[in-house]
């Protein structure tokens, strides 16, 4: 190497060192003020507090919407819309009974059951798994209560795995257990916590297969009811819930936006979804995830940030029941030609966050790994492949990096589409932390993008 | 490099491959048996519930001491003894009153605080810190309640870097009131939760100065007292307490230990302090480490792992308002020439474990971040240099390197100290994932030791 090359690359390293010197103030303003002045905690406590669960269809849904308008205009963002979504309109009925031997049992209706007409009365047979659920046949299984009890593996760190080796049960149970003549499904709660709270949740049912009834049983219960079937296999279990799917309705993602100053046609979506399931507050599903989207575009507002590229902050409808907010959001970015340079979610709590996840490139996950250094000192540690979010999933096929905020998940699961995803599940600080980390995110991919990395790209000139 | 070296090289690569292969299954092992079949969650639940809190010299410390001793001894260690400490033995009154303008206020006296014989009334000083304090001099503290106010720091992201920054009000506190001729002193929980629960902890007085009652005020009313002294700085508080120091008590460490199966004259010690504050539970201050101790013993065993060094677990008493425990610990080890290889603690809660932090030489932080590997996929990232733990501080002048399990800091602070420190405050999953994380460190180190590494020594050689 000459001379000439030394100099320049002293230069270039003194440019960098600089550059993060920079970054590291900004870093550190964002999580100051997340922390000292925040709005995230006020702002989950009203949407809990003064909007509530609010299912896709339901009217809690629609005020969510004006409160969310109202609230990003109350912050004077460069633009503020709603975006149409139809989405469907599923509604638990005022009868929710279950029981064993006439013993109640705590249960929810999976979101998307069918009524069960009256009282179904009838045996109940556990299992574990479809493969279980095909060797017992019709024969062992026609006119009775189908009861799925396959628990989450403990053995398993990530809590979402447990969840993802468990959900198949409430998705496509109905379907497969009526395959063989079941009149009704019992399913395990999705969940570690041993407690009386029954879990809901979405269900499907196949096409042309009878449709039964669905629902979830605490975890206690489900225990409870296991324990009695092995010494009363012939137990007598009822259920009588009326749940009904109506018209579908007309609902909103709701858009916010800084316009970038140098490429304001390029833009960075982030969001987390508006609607809830219908239980609770959905205050970590996915309160959490709209006050940290709303609070990282005020955040960058407020120190004045003037971004490359437009900020995004997107509000979407429908996560729970169908992603009809999601799937329109990249149908209508597609019709525009729209181009964007990450789409990132939170969509996994309000929990002290651990860093992220990135469905990418392996260039794209490098070049966010590059950014570690700056985010350990926030305890921020997990930065590699993975999982970006349902809502910006359909963004995908438009080649977009997808990036989740990864907070810790222990204690996700206990709360997840229950009657305990409230306000007061949150910590302040672990939400406030989570909503700094977002903000730290988008800047740092506004900052430097996702491709190559301009230091390369310095290199190569 | 010639050819032999490569082979060699080659052969120390598969075997250093080999190794880790092991040791991961090893783990794996550890974490499955906390998570799946683990006893920290039982037995603190019967720590806090059976026994309670347990502050050194009182029947519920000497009640911890049988019940820890019973609950070793069912595990059938090699050995379970006690060791005997002296205790100080400090009572919280009967009578724990203090208002302003006649509206009582949320207190609890600090430990070591003397009685304020009867009750005391007097206007009140709000200060910062010590400078302002020494600024405002005999002529504005004569006569008056010194009430310290100092909040944590939100911008810290350390809870325990803020709690650092408060704890001098605590524990100096009233001695530097009393030299300008203060009556009393009220000082603010030291805890980000603004909530109704004041918070104790160790307080000390200084030769020769006027000993002088303290008292921690909710953090709600910390912030209510420092509204009102704004508008009505002649408000009218009242003190009275009743707490009173007594001769000092016999008590005792837990010891019980596996025998080394090579070394068995080299120790590794680790544990957690019995004693807790005599209020709440003192589920995470310090159940959690109690039982993170006794599982991770309990576990080592249970895999059938012969250990190099004799495996010690620890279960110190006095950590609260004296390290009796602790130093005795010491002092018995350096009267016995015992060799520590390391020395760990558990006391910083039941939370999500994050890592270990060590005091010690370069050279031994190094060793353990070594291992970041094989723990990484447990969500433990943080091993760097820092702090070992207040009982196990006394070997240091013994050259042990000393290590602490870093649990996520976000909520300790809320329950430190306060009534709300009680088990149902514990999270099952965290707690067990804490001690499994807890005996990995411990089989790491009775494996690779924390000298040179084996691998550079055996590329040296």
């Amino acid at each position: 190497m000459n001379k000439a090359s030394l100099i320049l690359l002293s230069i270039f390293f003194s440019f960098t060192a600089l550059a993060q010197k920079e970054d590291s103030l900004q870093i550190k303003t964002i999580y100051n003020i997340a922390l000292e002045e925040g709005h995230a905690y006020k702002n989950l406590r009203s949407l809990c507090k003064d909007v509530g669960a609010r299912l896709s269809g339901s009217p809690e849904a629609e005020k969510a919407v004006s409160w969310a308008k109202n609230l990003l205009e109350s912050y004077q963002f460069d633009k503020v819309w709603l975006m149409p979504v139809k989405v469907p309109h599923w509604i638990r009925g005022d009868i929710e009974q279950a029981g064993v031997n006439g013993t109640a049992m705590s249960i929810k209706t999976l979101g998307g059951s069918v009524s069960s007409n009256g009282r179904i009365e009838a045996n109940v047979i556990e299992i574990q798994n479809f493969e279980e659920l095909a060797t017992l046949g019709e024969a062992k299984v026609k006119g009775k209560i189908v009861f799925y009890n396959r628990a989450f593996d403990r053995k398993l760190i990530s809590t979402g795995n447990a969840y993802g080796a468990c959900v198949n049960q409430r998705w496509s149970g109905a379907s497969k257990a009526s395959v063989y003549g079941a009149v009704g499904v019992f399913v395990r709660s999705l969940s570690h916590l041993k407690d009386k709270h029954a879990h809901t949740g979405s269900m499907g049912y196949e096409e042309g297969i009878q449709k039964i009834p669905s629902v979830a049983l605490s975890v206690q219960d489900a225990d409870m009811l296991s324990e009695l079937l092995k010494t009363q296999p012939n137990a007598m279990a009822y259920l009588n819930v009326n749940s009904q799917t109506l018209a579908d309705k007309d609902s909103y993602n709701v858009i916010a936006e800084i316009k970038g100053s140098i490429e304001p046609d390029k833009i960075i979506t982030f969001g987390g979804h508006l609607d809830s399931w219908d239980v609770g507050e959905g205050a970590h599903d996915d309160g959490a995830g709209v006050v940290h989207s709303i609070e990282a575009l005020r955040i960058l507002k407020a120190i004045a940030y003037q971004p490359r590229y437009t900020l995004r902050c997107v509000l979407f409808m429908n996560e729970e029941n169908g992603n009809n907010g999601g799937k329109t959001y990249a149908a209508v970015a597609k019709e525009k030609g729209e181009v964007h340079i990450a789409a990132l979610e939170s969509d996994a709590g309000g929990f002290v966050p651990r860093g992220f996840t990135m469905d990418g490139t392996e260039e794209q996950v490098k070049q966010m790994q590059s950014w570690e250094p700056l985010l350990e000192p926030y305890n921020l540690h997990i930065f590699k492949k993975g999982w970006g979010g349902v809502d910006i999933k359909p963004l995908k096929s438009q080649n977009v990096p997808l990036i989740g905020l990864r907070p810790d998940d222990q204690r996700y699961f206990d709360h997840h589409h229950s009657d305990t995803d409230v306000f007061e599940n949150v910590h302040q600080r672990e939400l406030e932390l989570g909503a700094a980390s977002f903000a730290s995110m988008i800047f740092l991919i506004d900052k430097y993008g996702l491709g190559t990395p301009p230091q390369l790209k310095m290199e190569k000139e």
